[in-house]
């Protein structure tokens, strides 16, 4: 079993390789190789097997097909340029999110290995003119050049897969929370750090009214145990649509800052400022965050319990269960 | 008032330009340059205002910016690789409805003309599990590469109309019907050939079980006009998805069949051959029959009455009204 991470130097990447490594199988297979590639060098969990990194450009399609040319019995395809880039800068998500998507998916179907492939695409498929809640027959109209290009990455994954060229799956993530590090050019950035900063001691942007804005989140313990989950699927469970959207909860911001309190306190609630920002406001307005996940649930998908849950896995997780003192 | 049709050599492309070159204006104004490009130069109807035809292949970004930059006010695009062709020659498909859609959309934005485009999509931007009947929200997933194109076209329409670099509405067409001449490639060939061979005192080939299978149907009359009208559309009215099914009627074959029959007698039906073809069976069982198009509908489109004004349609505008002594 040999696997490539393509993003694997990004957030989900680094924690999806750290499990990979601590399992030492996948689709019920002992892994010898993991490989991850991203634009800069990413770390490499250790492992009992070989775990390797280097950098690739996925818009380079020579790079692309030297690299497919080795052999990968799974491929993870996470790259991307993030929303809130990709909406400031359409070239650039043009070229990563679009073209680099087409290389990696021809590039697949040229080398004649038909791999099975893990694609991340985003609820930012989502928006316009559909009820609620947000059906697995519900059309995908996303309302921002980053979701249109997830959409895209969608259709050749199913069309490609159909033709039998890869075995593709793609999964709609939720927002993603609460992620570690540093606030990125991501639209969504701020669902995270209004928790991340505080329970640190420090001082977090809220960009959007509490009240009248939703989330649909999940952790990323879910959407890791959920990435593993459908590399591991049968072909053949995955119907006539191999993208489908993977579970989550329902969340409030006010509902958010209140799980903070409980964890928190009120000096973790006292580090968030509220200055709106219409760009983003706009942006997430467009979201969907109403949903029923019927195909991944059928298909066994993990879901969070509540988003106390979410916030106590982050402390446990990146924070070695410390908060800072209230 | 200058208009472009991209595709105007083909079928639907000569009946627009025909139009176009009567009614003499478009959108309110006086057309002052029709210009049709295809894989082979196209016929150019008589018209009080100056109509000119050349070649172009679509794959060309080069040739393709070097028409953008002529300056269009209205551009359709008509061009394509057929549903059976796309399926039998996947490259074919990709190159011509992929990144032929490309380049256009792409050269518009380049151009920074952000013309008015009218781009036919399909009916086969439908399929899997999906409920009946289709709504303008239901989910697009498309069970062949045609379909996938045409969707990704879709995608990228929506999105580059969002951005402000073209103005875009994309039309869903129903499978048009009697397509005058001869078979061709795409699968759904058989629902024209059955009405127009025999009411030319010609065999027939119906490769599907008449009564298992249906159609979603339109008339070139119906779809010409539709044509213009979303042309005539102003950009505030399409709303957060530029595209939309157009009306249609569902028949059976075995409805067809008895139109035929009350439109050219005994000695037409006798003239239909039953050999049933298990891929274009399947291609056609993948295409949704069921649609409930409230957008067209309330965007002011039009809608055929039954399927026998369609055949005398066909009768009167491809035959002069005559058929095959009965």
């Amino acid at each position: 079993m040999r696997i490539l991470i393509i993003g694997g130097g990004g957030f989900i990447g680094q924690k999806l390789a750290a499990r990979l490594a601590q399992d030492g199988t996948l689709r019920g297979a002992k892994i010898t190789a993991l490989h991850l590639v991203d634009v800069a060098k990413a770390a490499t969990p250790s492992a009992s097997f070989k775990v390797t990194a280097d950098t690739l450009d996925i818009v380079d399609r020579d790079a692309v097909d030297r690299l497919t040319a080795k052999g990968w019995d799974v491929i993870y395809h996470l790259a991307a340029v993030v929303s809130g880039q990709a909406e400031a800068d359409f070239v650039a998500g043009l070229r990563t999110n679009f073209f680099g998507t087409l290389n990696i998916i021809e590039s697949a179907r040229a080398s004649g290995t038909r791999p099975v492939m893990v694609y991340s695409s985003s609820v930012a498929a989502y928006g316009g003119e559909v009820p609620q809640p947000i059906e697995d027959w519900t059309n995908t109209n996303p309302q921002t050049s980053y979701g249109s290009q997830k959409v895209i990455g969608e259709l050749l994954l199913n069309d490609y897969s159909r033709k039998g060229f890869i075995d593709g799956r793609g999964v709609r993530l939720p927002t993603v929370v609460v992620r570690p590090g540093k606030p990125n050019a991501a639209a969504s950035s701020f669902y995270s750090s209004i928790i991340r900063e505080p329970l640190q001691g420090q001082p977090a942007m809220c960009p959007v009214d509490p009240e009248g804005t939703k989330g649909w989140l999940a952790s990323p313990r879910s959407v890791i145990e959920n990435l593993i989950r459908t590399a591991n699927l049968d072909s053949e469970a995955l119907g006539q649509n191999r993208c489908f959207n993977l579970p989550g909860i329902t969340v409030t911001v006010a509902e958010m800052l209140a799980a903070l309190k409980r964890a928190g306190g009120q000096a973790a609630l006292d580090q968030i400022d509220y200055d709106i920002d219409p760009t983003i406001e706009k942006i997430v307005e467009g979201w969907a965050v109403d949903f029923n996940p019927q195909k991944a649930l059928a298909l066994g998908m993990m879901v969070d319990a509540d988003f106390d849950s979410i916030v106590s896995g982050f402390i446990e997780d990146e924070l070695n269960g410390k908060i800072a003192a209230t």
